[in-house]
């Protein structure tokens, strides 16, 4: 298969992109780099060193024989990307290009502006590049779980059947997203239906929950073509975080009183669920959700998880709460279908202590390059 | 009251600005004037000769002794609006300045980003401003009933209880938009729920149908403070342009099987909602939608009324079943609650065979201006 890798430079789309090019597909990366500005902008840094992309890409295929194609631009000028779409002519994409951190998008206005305009007209652009030059080519799309925000009744995939006043209908989901950037997700979900209706495209939209780890098949063929891994209170997630912060000998942050429940899974799941798609695509004219997590966890019990395997490393790691930054439900109900991928073959990393130990010991070789002043939230919510 | 009415220069934003600066609030006009672009750029123009915005005002202090204030810039340039809230302090936002063509934004690419960046960034800029100047500002906000699109269930007014597995709970209610405008509103209404939530602001979302109609109390006072009257098929809505086509003889062009069914009101309706929705404040972090319509009609049944009406005018109208250029249900399940409005006060203008007469009297002193090709739709939803 023919699969452009959109954001093929970033946490997830570089271990994508190698999976998918190890697997034998003629892959192309897109990629604005803006990533790595942001690191820039912020003052952030990935605590493993990647090279640049230039760099990735040849010793991938110095290793692997396989080549990968690389177009360094932005999918929001439509005039690169629409040139770059009709070049490379792809079968499938996989856009993971879009600035996925709420804390950034809750930096003030201009951030929250640009977080939506560039998410969702990036996102515009790509479905009428298949609309109007490939309108067979099926566009898997990374949404989130946080667009479903914490219902009181269960969350199911993409779709709910409402019964209501006598009558039956199956619906779009409600969504109560949290952010600025979970809104513009949200956004983007409502385009892509319309888009799939209207035009008769295919896409599937994997509303991911929290990814946790590292190392995939690929990654690990050689150290330098490790995936980024970010701690910091921005574009750090949760557990890698919370590892971080054990290793290092700070206490593990937990937003109040730690109640949130939310959907996590293992990077590697990431990828397998990315090629599941991609092997059992959407039919033309559907607009399919997955969501796409293994297991739940309130950040309270992912924290007593990370002191737990810290212990076993001999590690005496603390828990401090602090201020929640955000605003949302501390304690709610939470429970989230997960089963299409699993139905499609997913099988499924569960997170164990041997994860958490591997990752303690790569992240311990590193602990000189952590900059213990990023890992505390400062973007708040609320306005002052 | 300090009023601020954006997009003040357009069809519902002058008489609205009117209506409000003659019951004695201090109006403030913020508009960039490009609806009057729009008509420059697709060769249409209003059937009513519209003065400039600067020659309105003038005209309006003259004739009852209000000023009304105006800014000309534009709401997406947060330099400009931030400094104009500032200075102007409002105490609510009647917020009409957004590309209101479903046609328009269905040109292309182009016109679909341009739409959605400029209303949902529109929005945000005046969403910021509330937040981080005058948090107790209200905002009252056009949307559409076009956010809900045709559900095989009733709608209802913004939000839906939903009982599901044995548990309960109010959700926003499910949106199925029809075309890159519609998306646009049901982005602002994610946002704007999102800002109430986690800003605490107060804002009114009018999910308004299909307005109809031209003279307001106050455009009645002078000739030249008369709206706008579009009857193009961008601009057009479907009962200003079957009256047009009836008075110059042209068959009413019904899309497809006119099955079609929407809410509908008198522009004088509209003018009124949004004074109730002034009058009684949203409450400090309160997100609520009022659908704005007083009744229901299928096109087809639109069509017969006017006919109807013009043979007691002397015409003999004629109606023409057109393939239809969007992709919507043409036969559907239609009942929309409306009972909020009505609950404020709202007294409704039913639509009469009198209003449709002294409309078509209205017209037929400006047969001469209509220019036909501009009446049938050449902008389509499907792809070639």
């Amino acid at each position: 298969m023919r699969i452009m890798v959109i954001g093929g430079d970033g946490y997830l789309g570089w271990p994508t992109a190698l999976h998918l090019s190890a697997r034998g597909h003629d892959v192309a990366i897109v990629d604005n780099l803006v990533r790595r500005s942001y690191d820039h902008e912020l003052g952030t840094h990935s605590l493993t060193d990647i090279p640049s992309i230039h760099e990735r890409v040849a010793l991938w295929q110095a290793l692997s024989g396989h080549r990968i194609t690389v177009g360094i631009g932005d999918i929001c000028d439509y005039s690169f990307f629409e040139a770059f779409f009709v070049d490379f002519a792809p079968d499938a994409i996989v856009h993971f290009g879009e600035q996925r951190s709420a804390p950034y998008s809750m930096i003030d206005r201009r951030h929250a502006v640009y977080t939506q305009s560039n998410n969702v007209v990036g996102t515009l652009n790509v479905l009428y590049a298949i609309a109007e030059h490939a309108p067979d080519c099926h566009l898997v799309k990374l949404g989130t779980m946080g667009e479903y925000g914490t219902p009181n009744i269960d969350i199911e995939e993409g779709f709910l059947t409402i019964t209501h006043n006598g009558r039956t209908d199956t619906l779009p989901y409600p969504k109560q997203p949290g952010s600025m950037y979970h809104l513009s997700k949200v956004h983007d979900s409502h385009n892509m239906m319309f888009a799939c209706r209207i035009w008769g495209l295919r896409a599937t939209d994997l509303n991911q929950g929290v990814v946790y780890g590292l190392d995939t098949t690929e990654t690990c063929i050689d150290p330098r073509l490790v995936t980024r891994f970010d701690y910091d209170a921005v574009f750090g997630t949760a557990l890698n975080r919370f590892i971080v912060q054990a290793v290092c000998g700070m206490p593990l942050s937990v937003y109040g009183k730690g109640g949130q429940t939310r959907g996590f899974l293992d990077i590697r799941d990431t990828l397998a669920c990315v090629e599941l798609a991609l092997n059992t695509p959407a039919a033309r004219g559907e607009f399919r959700v997955f969501n796409q997590f293994t297991e739940q966890f309130s950040v309270q019990q992912l924290a007593d998880i990370v002191v737990h395997a810290a212990a076993k490393h001999g590690i005496s790691a603390q828990i401090a709460h602090i201020d929640n930054p955000r605003i949302e439900k501390e304690e709610h109900y939470y429970n989230a279908a997960h089963s299409k991928l699993i139905e499609l073959g997913l099988q499924p990393h569960f997170l164990s202590d041997t994860l958490i130990e591997s990752m303690m010991t790569h992240i311990s070789a590193r602990t000189h390059a952590v900059r213990p002043e990023l890992v505390m939230p400062t973007i708040k919510w609320k306005k002052d």
